[in-house]
């Protein structure tokens, strides 16, 4: 297990899918941030599940606490404890995965690793753990937002076959909100609407794509080698369940362009060096120079079906398995606000690292 | 800066491209592991640029000397240090990027977040850095070979619009090796070597993508939540300069899968479990089940090139910038084994980690 | 602030003495554990104030719960939550110190480096924070005993003027226990009683110093060159509050030795390396050679006391200050089971640490 | 092997005494420091054997190189490479100690760890590892200098039986200089050098304690709970080799002392707080308070003699050892220049840790 990101600003999460509840802990949160708990409930209602009819039925609550860290309505600079209680800790729901491992899915993999695994719902492998990761986001998010008025805007930019046509230029939360699957493009969301609802009819599930545009994003961040902006995006977005890629700027595309052609010509404006275009989506050599980053984010679809599929069990015996409870066809459609958290995380911490050592001498 | 990467086999790289070398200090690699210069000497010559007419012409002789770690043939358990100096450091070729931003280039971040920089070659944002890590992966590369035969095969999947058509089964290093760019389906590697050598005469650069397959996995491997094994893989990826996007297994193509289609059915045969399709790309909720491992990277086109561009300098006057030096027209071609290394490291951190704990305690 | 805690087996604390509760999350712990609250509370008990009249009467009942990571009465591998709530958060009795700085305490530090504190009971400066490394040790000593019947047997070997004359070989925890300050040598038990309770009367407090002897330690542990066993071990016990030295076999007394004197003698017998005798207190070279590790450590006397003291408050204006509250007159007495929880953390982590790369190739 | 220390200024050492030489990356150094050979090389010079007829008669050269991070005399925020190349491997010296482990010595527990070790000169458990250190802390020195006018002043304050009587307010690195052992008071030196001249003339060695004074400490230095600044002091010290105890302020003493005694009462005076007494040595709940930091460290006697001692080899057969080569028969007379530069690097990392966060936000 390695339930801890970030160097400065470092987030350990906790908890089960079916347990006591899950949580979060932020150590190296700066003083002074002014922190309620409907800043953090905020985001995580925009996670939860049963929004629509399109994502699972299941009713989560997620109502966070703050154990510690804050008093009289700021941050203290200690560590934040966050947690969600489990109102409603039904296990009989999952019984029948204790002994068929779901194709597609971590129980095969947790068995081998540790043992034995928590099987109530996934146990730590559930998606569940991302709620935690939205209430640490939440208080990332809020000191961008107050120090650089940063935004961070996500939307579903594919379902299938189907693609979102979006104009970064103009995209709003509004617009983003507007659609029960967080896609902007109208046309595109009714389309990806209905493909979900026919997915889900047949028992099946569907992939998807995320799209990540933020704005504001103060220059200098990231840490070459290893640790350059665009490689802790793709390790924040891979370390989310059920992703499979990610790419930053011109990504995938830029395999087929001409240096000539992806070369962001610079300019210097009111003060500023800004890039004429921007296919490198934010960041120079892994440093951030001030303008928008957008990336995308795959994710597989949903790996627990209600149709019947082949499997095995932990004895080796092959069977078949049609899951029940409650599933998302689509992860895709929940994404967003976990997408939008990491990326909050990867910045404040890149922040925090840069502070500590910039202009500290003069040149 | 942060040029450390791995929890316990722990490398920290140092050196500009035009200093007095480059080099790695890996802290943590296991006591016994035969190792001698060629071991890693093989893995940088086939780094090294000048192999052919496509590469840049710079002779780097990149020979590397073991400065500890090592004691009659075998590593001590202490820190292994690897350096490579440079014999030619001649700087006056790189004296006109001392003025002018290059577009696309990491010269501008780099102002920007330290107050100057080292601008001989790109100093610590070239390339050259990447000599480092394919020292520090060939013994990554050897512990895992000697304790499971793994295999890490990267080729040149694409370059510009033609893309590689490989069988994966009969995949070998000498297939991937008789490409004079490391693409070893051969009509596509003459297409690919035709455009290459085109843009290379127009001046310009080209992008490209770069697969990787690993044989022989480790199952167990990975750290959810956030060091999940395709999270470290794509961290690792993405901190590759030029690098621009990173997909395992089925990748961004899930995104457009239905569940039942994509997830792997799994069965057991001779005492381990398997899949029967590898959508998934070796690994399950974070964690490899032994099947093989597979990834893409795209690279987008070299940023330095001889074309005519204009740009800005440090006090923000516009101007035009005819890069001077050579360059790799495509930098993809030059990635396999830094892919290759850069993955190694990877799976033998997660294999140590691991280690620590696994089958401790009787379920 | 920075509250985490070890490499493999990492524990993050969290909380207030005042606010909801105090907790720790630990992270890479193995699966398989066998674990209940009983294995926590234990531990706990020993810890908490009240249990006779010369420690605070205080009433923290402190009562832990398992919020994560245990399944079906064992350790899943997955992190472990463990937390304790307060039952009664009466802020009422430490208003004063709002104001005033108390002598000697971090009121002031903090409110220097943070901008404000939580004022309530000394906030995260508070000893209470120790409940929460006692409960992550609890964990940790389970891991060592049932493996390698590791024991800690910590006890209070001086108050003032006073020292205990204890015969290692005879120790147990029984004899410990007989004292109600865990003062295992009955004469000096009695005098380090009267001592304390006529330092309390005089509304004073009094320092004093705790021992600690570790048998069964499995050899090879410590990590050179900065995380050898006694530096890790120096660490953790300086971050006890109220901790002023620390020193390990011979000490501060070695400094007044010969070589020939100093320098235990190896021997060989029933297949295990020895010494003769053991100045070394355990570790050569920062590594553990199997024989018994012995530390002491000295804490200084309580800061806050009830006695009047000069002291100034945050705008700099000078007065004075009589604490109110319930303070133990006596540190030490409270801190041997601390001192425990805190060499057991560092022992398990460097084993787990060792066991990733012990006898990994034939030498 | 951990031979990394510091989290944001991050320095790993590489090297064995015999080898090819010993090294230092600092990664995380700010930019812009000025830097040369020469502010290395003179407290190199300081650690160095061979400046008395005390100390060791090697004639160890260390002429440190900078091999990156330093561009036209500045620092430029890259990894700084330091190595120091023996210019003489000679083994043979040493042969004798391939075979018979040296009492007192980590050879035992090199070979049980790791399961052979480079017997060279003691190899990777050298004190010669600490001249890597003493690089590394020229360059924390060099800013905290700069910055604040921190001054590390560290002297031997006993050898054997006698002490030094030092007058903290008047002391200067020539007093210290003055005395062939660093002992600043004169009387006490001359006894001293005495003993250690018996000592080696009788073939055995002695221990010691070393102080250090740090001067203009700036406030608000020390991550609690475990990186409180004298925990991390306290790693730092029990980090050398052959050191066995580690005190700050009051230290040992204060455990028989009264909190009314040992508070140090504050003050406000010119825009500072200070504190009438200085017991606390410099900090409060582990955070700088802005007084000088003091502490003392033990070093046991050097455990090479040319003594003969009763030892036992690897195959656990008993014999006689008489350890020939050249060994200081006082390892505290080196260890001031060591110990000022592990202090300089604990107090730059916890600076730039702390400026990450301080002043983020206003209160």
């Amino acid at each position: 297990m390695s339930s801890s990101f970030g160097k400065i600003f470092t987030i350990s999460t906790w908890g089960e899918s079916h347990g006591a509840g899950i949580g979060v802990t932020i150590d190296g949160c700066p003083a002074g941030v002014p922190l309620t708990v409907e800043d953090i409930q905020f985001y995580l209602d925009r996670r939860k599940p049963g929004q629509n009819t399109l994502t699972t039925a299941r009713s989560e609550k997620d109502k966070v606490q703050i154990l510690s860290g804050v008093f009289e309505g700021k941050t203290t600079g200690t560590p934040i404890s966050l947690a969600i209680f489990n109102e409603d800790q039904r296990s009989g729901d999952y019984s029948e995965i204790q002994s068929w491992y779901r194709p597609g899915h971590a129980d095969l993999t947790y068995d081998l690793k540790y043992g034995f695994r928590d099987y109530r719902g996934g146990g730590r492998s559930s998606a569940r753990e991302t709620a935690a990761r939205v209430a640490a986001g939440s208080v990332a998010r809020k000191i961008l937002k107050s120090l650089f008025a940063t935004e961070f805007l996500s939307w579903v930019s594919s379902v299938g076959q189907f693609e979102a046509n979006i104009d970064f230029d103009s995209l709003t939360y509004d617009l983003i909100d507007a659609s029960p699957i967080r896609c902007p493009d109208k046309d595109a969301s009714s389309k990806m609407e209905a493909t979900i609802a026919s997915v889900k009819a047949e028992k099946d599930s569907i992939g998807g794509t995320v799209s990540l545009l933020i704005r504001n994003v103060p220059p200098c961040l990231g840490e070459p080698a290893f640790d350059r902006t665009e490689a802790l995006l793709a390790q924040a977005m891979l370390s989310i369940p059920a992703s499979k890629g990610f790419e930053i700027g011109s990504g995938f595309q830029s395999a087929k362009m001409r240096g000539s052609e992806h070369n962001d010509i610079p300019y210097f404006k009111n003060g500023t060096f800004h890039t004429r275009t921007n296919y490198a989506g934010g960041t120079l050599g892994g440093i951030t120079n001030g303008e928008n980053i957008y990336c995308k984010i795959a994710f597989k679809p949903t790996a627990t079906i209600a149709k019947e599929q082949e499997t095995v069990n932990k004895e080796g015996v092959s069977g078949t398995l049609a899951a029940k409870g409650r599933h998302d066809p689509c992860v895709a459609v929940r994404a967003p606000v976990i997408v939008e958290s990491m990326a909050a995380l990867v910045l404040v911490d890149l922040f925090l690292r840069n502070r500590a050592r910039q202009n500290l001498f003069e040149i």
